[in-house]
């Protein structure tokens, strides 16, 4: 953690009470000097800073900045989260994560952004993500699994991440073949996840998760692909990203040892129950050409089974599934 | 092409022959003190090359150096080959090509490396890697195909180079799963293929092929994990490398293009027929236990398909495979 992100934790905790300078300069090891102008950069950031020469420093206001330190207290997890960077800026969570993999970066490692400035969603689309206000993160894993089975994780990773948002908001969120996560319909979170991996072993998997948890109405680009939300949205009121991003990574912990120990099919029983389109009559655009028939589940390699109407079960791997009569 | 690779390839079209600096300084459009410093650095090199003031150079012997222009030359490939790159030394051909693809090398490259420093077998195992015999080869492939399709190309690659060594020099070449090209049971070549993509889709595929072509009994280490052998020992005489090289990526550029019209079936077939252990009582050996069955075939999804005593199908994505009673 840099100096600024300690004395902004240092404040959290003392929330409208008065810090010292000589206490933060003690607890941080740093000078008085140094303090005055780590202030001086927060106020510039918009953190509101009340500072009287006999008291010390009160924060009173400020924008909502994850800390990796506030995200560790309290985290209990095995794997995910082992190490944990908090940064203000990047280009794609994903892109930094891979970049750490291939520097041997150890399963297990989580980067989160404020901002990200090329964000992306699957396919090469383009990701909205302004600062403060959502979840953008990276998941390193280094699970000894052959690559058939790599897009098994896509499914774990939806399944926590809207049992998250059901159990903390009480929202319905459904999940999408294949990485997708909606709330009546309109998207409020989406995957990406990569492999780097030869014929019978994973070098790694990198699970990118963009969730919209503060973003308002007036965020949203006017022109979207599809309907999107925001729990800000769906709740009203604005979240504690913090508690949400410490409530996700120890669910998606608690699966990700599940997997290692048992195996796909409980996280297949627990996608296939929240799937929105289950025992729904669809049509599958494919290149070339378009199936229609009736979802009815998950196979193991991430396949959807969709079964026609001769009673014929296809496997699809691509294109993009909709209910019949939806365009 | 360098200027060196220009002078080398216009020998050994005039093989035995004299070609005057004057013809060779006009060709290349560089200085005739260029083309000398050029010789210099070739017989530094270890060719032998005949100087006379009045005729100019003659190429009388050299060390067998794969050339890109005359790999080129006579190449008929749709995609595989489109761009090639024949260098000295690489850590690794696969290393050197996945980071071309990373700066967005087309589809279609071919690296070459006349020797290798780090070069790697599967699950990280070394693969010795001599200079100027054998073959050290990495294909960039950027299918539109799910990440779980994949190890089909693993298989593909197999094919080609197994077929390719028993249509030129009419060996027995078998292909041992999942990645290995046995004759007589000693190891003639290996892959290492690697892949890079997201849940729905393939950014880019690495097929790396190495060979032992013209490698010598001495010059394999004295421990082995098995039996290796090269054409060179089991024909008796060194072959043209660049001949191989080309028939080979001629081969491999066929099966590719079927691959993408046809599917993974045709491949399959071929693989089946080819496959060492078909039909044979196998052990495997994996993490946790073991099985023993009969090899029956290749799934789609590239597991080997193993036929238990009690009827049953299992499908091996990993392990060690080898004939039930050899160690």
């Amino acid at each position: 953690m840099t100096s600024r992100d300690q004395i902004l934790s240092l404040f959290r905790l003392n929330f409208g009470e008065f810090v010292s300078g000589q206490e933060i300069s003690s607890e941080l090891n740093i000078s008085r000097a140094a303090v005055w102008k780590q202030v001086k950069l927060l106020r510039e950031l918009g953190f509101e800073i009340d500072a009287q020469r006999s008291r010390g420093y009160r924060l009173l206001s400020g924008p909502d900045v994850l800390l990796s330190a506030e995200i560790e207290r309290g985290l209990q997890a095995r794997t995910i989260g082992r190490s944990l960077l908090c940064l203000d800026r990047l280009d794609s969570t994903n892109a930094k994560v891979r970049q750490l993999a291939e520097e041997g970066a150890e399963g297990g490692t989580v980067v989160i952004a404020d901002r990200q400035s090329a964000g992306r969603g699957r396919l090469g689309r383009r990701w909205e993500s302004p600062p403060s206000v959502n979840l953008y993160c990276s998941i390193l894993l280094r699970p000894q699994i052959p690559v058939q089975q790599a897009p098994q994780l896509t499914f774990l990773s939806a399944v926590a991440v809207a049992e998250t948002l059901n159990h903390l908001y009480q929202l319905s969120a459904r999940v999408k073949w294949p990485n997708d996560i909606l709330v009546g319909g309109a998207k409020i979170a989406g995957l990406l996840n990569e492999v780097n991996a030869e014929t019978e072993q994973i070098h790694f998997v990198v699970l990118g998760v963009g969730i919209n948890l503060n973003m308002t109405a007036a965020q949203f680009p006017d022109e979207l692909l599809y309907p999107a939300t925001s729990v800000l949205l769906e709740q009203g009121t604005a979240i504690d990203r913090t508690a949400f991003v410490q409530a996700f990574l120890q669910r998606l912990d608690g699966y990700y040892q599940e997997f290692l120990a048992e195996g796909f099919v409980p996280i297949r029983r627990r996608w296939e129950a929240l799937c929105d389109l289950l025992n729904t009559p669809v049509e599958v655009d494919q290149n070339p050409g378009r199936l229609q028939g009736t979802v009815i589940g998950l196979d193991s390699d991430g396949a959807l089974r969709v079964q026609l109407d001769n009673g014929k079960v296809e496997r699809v791997l691509a294109g993009d599934v909709r209910p019949v009569g939806q365009t």
